[in-house]
């Protein structure tokens, strides 16, 4: 959006996460100038893993890379997992400058990396194709896999129970890497440790904090995802809306619209959608959604039209 | 392998391919020095289409490039369809070359690219991360889409049975980009051709020619890729081999361990294949495969010692 470029200007990505004014004021334009049912912090995965030990940057047309990626375990051994109060505090104050100034009929979601999904981006120290570093060390060294994956584990519940302290009414937990495993390796590295997470964040937060998992790429892990705990799980637009939702009896359901759509012309945008709300047919629980982030390029305007065609579909059930 | 940078030198990549003595000798020293109960033609999805009209280029870390990539209707018309004999005669040379010194009870099989994975390349230009100029087209066009996929359609065929005719046991058709797709994706823009891409190879070349069709993150569309009429699937890692091969009564199934196994240690690759050899317990039809081509730096030492362990276990069975 212009608006977030504007705000942005010269300001390095990694500054502007951490400057709850900006943060704050992203997460606002973007709820209201798209008019959708709830904002998203705006913020990034990673920084959470900076106060560990991780030297993290955002290089131009690369996107985030970490200068010290993970191959041993001794550097696994030096992350420190600190209080996030300390080690990510600014998100509080993000938090707390969203809600002074959203309408109070909308909520706030927050969110977070999944322990893979995290654990692989500190492995391979960028964006990846075929997450042999990460895979590699996975298979090769389980021990430090495990002190990696339980210091993640600890990092984030506790980087969610802040945010939830600060006001946030759900979290979703973003898995975007999940899906370049097969479910046996998801159940042997993975299962463990996000099952802890969901326990903690939900004894931690207790049970009026929705909790959503979400995963790309990932129709073949979908069983074994619901099943590590959380409240409901947001699809990508690969897996399939109406059977997934009826066969794991989930409560509610989040997607699952190929954000590319949003390419095309308006009336193919609108059958697309629609395509989905029928599936849905009114059932209660469905936020509609994409199947993933609003990709660089997308017209704002299409955005715009497409939470407008929802909203009056809702209107004329 | 050693042996195949020391055959390739400082030859062009494209230059390879069409040098029929060259290819045909990468693909018998992979198939003697691995030891693997069949050979794979040396060759690349995308030449195929240089006859079309469409300008290719391998460049140093990118990998295939087309110079004019399709952004019009016009430009749609303008691709010819030439006789696979006159268009890419090398490959009737290069079978030839590999048949006349491949041992008697090794099988040669043939490969083309899936017409969607073709149609993205041309559209594309490059490899992609989101794939929105393909989509963009497939969404907005689908006059210029439809006679895009004919065409590929027409050439395809002729270039299979080319291969037929010159010799191959059995044809694997690649889609490797197919997953990018939803469900309702794949049944509008894709089935109908691949489809009429099967028929005619099995009207063209009898049914004595197996027809393989393999795709990669495309669990959830392994049923309508099967339905669309090849002999049987090759599944990428992701898919579970057996519940899959169960669901679809299909007659034999390739698959299905991931490439990146073959980074880890020994005893890590011994296990996860026995994982697959155990669950498919023996069952006639079992084509042990990886789930995808070998990646660069992959260990030919370690794909050797794979290709022992399953001889040993299909031995002792």
């Amino acid at each position: 959006m212009p608006e977030y470029h504007a705000l942005k200007g010269s300001t390095k990505s990694l500054d502007f996460f951490k400057t709850p004014e900006l943060a704050a004021k992203a997460t606002l334009d973007a709820q209201r100038i798209l008019g959708v049912d709830a904002a998203i912090m705006f913020a990034d995965l990673l920084p959470v893993l900076e106060p560990m030990g991780m030297k993290l940057d955002y290089l131009e047309k690369i996107g985030p890379v970490f200068e010290n990626p993970i191959p041993t375990n001794k550097q696994v051994d030096a992350l420190s997992v600190v209080p996030a109060e300390e080690g990510v505090g600014y998100i509080r104050d993000t938090i707390s400058g969203i809600l002074s100034d959203l309408p109070r009929e909308v909520d706030l979601i927050g969110f977070a990396g999944a322990p893979f999904t995290l654990a692989s981006y500190a492995i391979e120290g960028r964006g990846s194709r075929n997450y042999v570093h990460v895979k590699k060390f996975m298979y090769g060294n389980p021990t430090g896999w495990k002190r990696l994956m339980d210091k993640l584990v600890e990092t984030i519940s506790n980087y969610v129970r802040l945010q939830y302290k600060s006001g946030v009414q759900a979290v979703q937990i973003f898995d975007s890497w999940i899906g370049c495993l097969s479910l046996t390796d998801y159940e042997q590295y993975v299962e463990p440790w996000t099952t802890n997470l969901m326990r903690r964040i939900h004894s931690q937060c207790g049970s009026d904090l929705p909790v959503i998992y979400f995963g790309t790429g990932n129709s073949h892990l979908v069983d074994v995802m619901y099943k590590t705990g959380p409240d409901f799980l947001a699809l990508d637009w690969r897996t399939p809306l109406m059977p997934t939702w009826d066969r794991l009896g989930m409560p509610a359901i989040q997607g699952n619209l190929d954000p590319v759509i949003l390419f095309a012309e308006p009336e193919v945008i609108k059958k697309k959608a629609k395509h989905i709300l029928d599936q849905v047919n009114g059932r209660s629980g469905h936020i509609f959604n994409l199947g993933h982030g609003i990709l660089p390029n997308t017209s704002p305007d299409n955005v715009k039209m497409l939470v407008d065609f929802v909203h009056d579909h809702d209107q004329s059930l």
